[in-house]
């Protein structure tokens, strides 16, 4: 089976873009099969996007060719990587979006490489999604080897970057607010202050009443503040970027 | 031809919530042909989402795997079901969501099934789309047969619920108001009160006059409220649940 | 391999519109590959919608079938025209959407045909992109050729048509405002008045500071309006139709 390749941006799905960008993935594979696994991530913000699709990454098949592209720095200076990490690749700008990947997989484990400028030559200014990233993806899943130097991880934009962000990383359509914080290091959660409200944590929508504020863990496994029935981003004057303060149990660590 | 996937939801496009579902198929079936066929069904409404899949419903073919999402009680006691009609399979929550589809086939026609708990144990609270439905469908387009209990049609959530709602079921991108009235029940109609004013029939939106309200058969065969080029919801201050009188000729009835 | 079905539409991504038409495609040919290109073409606009096709279609593959859609006119007296050329099918209505396509072929190069009445008696009012262009776009991924009668192609709706608009033809989630100018045809540009300001040229986003406004080639060839970062359209007051005047060098022509 050809490996699927997803895309992963802060598109929107307005405009001709995802479409242009499906098209050229398959003008060089036409048997490809395209997944717009999310086009709203975090507008011009590479930190929270990263912490967004390191938590999807945990949910794609072994073999995903992620086309990953968050945009500040289009036609600048910053390179076009191609990173793999087992069976999997990644595509996308080198300013940090890809970082989190690297140092959850560990660095031992990654290989990266830059696409080589003769990819840049016939691309626009502007849309290197469909110009560079989505033809090589499409290379991918052919089977082919792209054109590429390679680079230190080390070197990447966002190396440094903390796996965790006490921030709000994304607010979905229902007012949802994930954080950057992964439940699974939170144990014994007493509760978390954001918005300037303490919110307690609970299983899901259905265990508290209509209306009510609540945290607990989602789908992606991360931290997210929400609202039976209700628009919890709205309530708590909540955008991207806003800080969360998780208390845990006295006694405990953050992170055992 | 393997069966197509229908994806039926409340999820809006934003997020990565239908990008994670089909992958999901993709999974178990990767030659699953997915299409997304509505995900603004009126939000936590399965009432009003209920008569617009009952109508969507005589556009799908014979052998389509319908993937029905409207979530309040996600994560609560309500069932996760198989519904079997001719050569259709339906999978969604019991909360009455799918209830017309049975009103609408006769109950004798219909074949109703719970999914096993075994589905529900590696489930996320809050995603039944990605960790119980989408893999059921893609075991169906397999054509697998998941793990099940009977259950008996007339137990269904919703299942006295009646076959029309006398109200706006849902407002599209145009303001366009569907109704869940079917207009060939509406024979000899001379016109609906909705948002305090009498709408008169016309053909369609040509048959009338720029700006001008008119009601009519829409391309599901609801009754719709509409203005030519213009926005008749918000010319009526409409939402989902808003009433619709429609007036009969005398010596008519509603339903002959 | 099968010609790839492109969707344009004014639909919006909202309601059952986009999927439904997907569904009448794969009806006829369940193995068509389709892809939404665009779904927010200018609403109601076929002129701002017949200049952004044009511009897209340099980036289509050469055997693409083109569903095109802009309604107004809808279940009036317009013909449903069948427009080929080179190896690309475009369908749509005879309203100016396809006009531009031609006048940039050169009208000995294009094939034009009408839909052959019977394709409307199925049809509901409101709906051809589902009921009568969608079926036959499956048609021709099969390779069948669907009934039809020749029209004259100097005799098209928009036949008279300049083939640019120096208006604003769309503006895209991030604020940035295409216009219908090609800016291969304004060289030794000095800039745009458009919304009451004179806008520089500059190669790309990152080429100016943040929130500066700009003009530039977009990923499509047009001259776009933007700001780096920041939303052109809202600073600007732009909508679409908003006039847009370029200022040449000296002594150049605007159309050399």
């Amino acid at each position: 089976m050809n490996p699927p390749v997803y895309f992963f941006t802060d598109f929107s799905s307005r405009g001709p873009y995802l479409g242009q960008m499906e098209s050229a993935v398959l003008a060089v594979a036409p048997q490809a099969r395209i997944i717009n696994l999310m086009n709203d991530a975090p507008f011009a913000n590479p930190r929270a996007s990263a912490c967004l699709l390191a938590a999807l990454n945990d949910y794609l098949p072994e073999n995903a060719v992620v086309v990953a592209v968050v945009d500040p720095g289009v036609g600048g200076s910053r390179k076009a990587i191609c990173l793999n990490i087992g069976d999997r690749w990644y595509l996308g700008p080198d300013n940090g979006l890809l970082s989190l990947l690297v140092s959850n997989a560990g660095a031992e484990n990654c290989s990266l490489a830059g696409l080589h400028e003769s990819y840049m030559k016939a691309a626009s200014a502007s849309f290197h999604g469909r110009d560079v990233f989505a033809p090589v993806a499409g290379l991918l899943v052919n089977g082919q080897s792209p054109d590429t130097f390679p680079l230190p991880v080390d070197g990447m934009a966002g190396a440094s970057w903390p796996g965790e962000l006490a921030e709000v990383i994304y607010l979905d359509g229902f007012g949802n607010a994930m954080t950057g914080l992964r439940m699974r290091n939170l144990r014994d959660l007493q509760g978390v202050v954001v918005g300037g409200q303490l919110v307690k944590p609970a299983y899901t929508f259905s265990s508290v009443p209509a209306g009510a504020l609540f945290c607990y863990e989602n789908s992606l496994g991360l931290l997210e503040i929400a609202a039976n029935g209700s628009n919890a981003g709205r309530i708590l004057g909540l955008e991207i970027g806003s800080p969360v303060n998780p208390h845990i149990s006295p006694g405990r660590s953050k992170n055992p």
